[in-house]
């Protein structure tokens, strides 16, 4: 038996827009490429092409900035109406410093600019737009999976992923932002080696690991395919979505 | 053209141990399964055999602890001797708490316990063993390479992986801790998006990506298969090797 695990980027999926539905969009372009879901097929889609069809945008220029924005945005370089929306989807600001504003966004996630994109967001001319998270990307990854499997019959796993830095390392990796149909975090604790020593590594983020292996086909810019599928290894351990892979504040030791 | 990336364990790889030449094992496990290897293959190989092929084996019982290491112990409620070794691999201890010891270790990953390891390592009965991360990864991946490429007449990319605890998320991941003939960061700055926009995200941690997606069919434990090969997509960016993704002390936000 070996023991093999694929990603192919979709394509075909065309510009997203606000009330787009995802599924449908993703089943038309399953269809053209003659491609099949398979029981052990995860549907990884970007973070962004899901913000756009719930409608996550918001104009630059009817933000006001509070206070507080204007003084992080002092120290940071940043625009001051992006600070402002990055606050409203924020609990926590914990580092702000030249060129970086680390917070923890409303949903627990610790990431840079409570994941507020400006980039592949087409505004009208002179007028800038921002993309925010979705309101919940479990919610969101859970609303995908019923339409695929609406559409195709297919019971499918759905990752909603973004590309995170992380505080020691360069260069981002994709993790997982919300799950469904999948273990998002698998726990093994108290399993044994193959020594009998009960394993010291006890908790695998299996969600993020799919999230980063399919951002390498997955891509970015103008060559971006912001849907891609993962197939031939589904994991048995029991699904949960991807509110197990937060640590829980009274956990953290880097605030 | 598709884009696609795939992931397979490589079987037949035996326990490895110290003095083995590990690119003669992988060549014999290649040709026992008839398996080739491409010029687009990355061959992703656990941390773990690499120690042990290089003899990176610590008796615990050998090991004296300072006065440090006992209260590091103390603290964390881990074995003093497994604390002494973790320091004599560290620059810095970052955080100890209750179960927890996470350090600077000497090449610069902040990790817990320096990545040293007791699982999996078949010691004399009555006597445990502690297995440390290899003097260079980025040098052990170069020379798995040149011998991959002696013994089969292939130029591959090569990626050492161990798994990594995350501050603010649960479950481990695997990263590169050294690789050689692949981008390990791929640097896009500068580079438009489809709207012209300078991309917001400007670098890439290629072989992270890749350590991560390879770890799902690499697994744990028991059913542990430490080799896996890469397959389908090799970028175009200039070769860099692991160091380039350690993030410079003075940069470093969370220490």
């Amino acid at each position: 038996m070996r023991r093999r695990l694929s990603f192919e980027a979709l394509p075909g999926i065309p510009e997203v827009r606000s009330g787009d539905a995802l599924h449908e969009l993703i089943v038309h372009a399953l269809d053209a490429h003659a491609i099949a879901l398979e029981p052990d097929t995860i549907v990884v889609v970007a973070q962004k092409i899901v913000s756009k069809a719930e409608g996550r945008f918001a104009w630059l220029d009817e933000v006001r900035p509070s206070d507080k924005a204007r003084e992080l945005a002092r120290i940071t370089g940043k625009d001051a109406r992006l600070v402002e929306l990055t606050l409203s989807e924020s609990t926590d600001v914990l580092r702000a410093v030249p060129g970086v504003l680390i917070v923890r966004h409303r949903l627990g996630y610790v990431m840079a600019n409570a994941g507020i994109d400006l980039s592949n967001v087409p505004g009208e001319v002179g007028r800038e737009r921002a993309l925010l998270l979705p309101l919940d990307p479990d919610k969101s990854a859970a609303a995908l999976r019923d339409g695929l499997r609406a559409g195709t019959g297919k019971t499918v796993g759905v990752i909603v992923s973004d590309s995170f830095g992380r505080p020691w390392r360069n260069g981002v990796v994709n993790v997982a932002l919300g799950s469904a149909g999948v273990p998002a975090l698998i726990d093994r604790r108290g399993d044994p080696d193959r020594h009998g020593r009960t394993l010291q590594i006890t908790q695998t983020a299996f969600a993020d690991a799919i999230a980063a292996g399919a951002a390498v086909v997955m891509g970015e810019g103008s060559e971006g395919m912001p849907v891609v599928l993962a197939s031939g290894f589904m994991p048995t351990a029991p699904e949960v979505d991807c509110r197990a892979l937060l640590r829980p504040l009274e956990a953290d030791l880097f605030r």
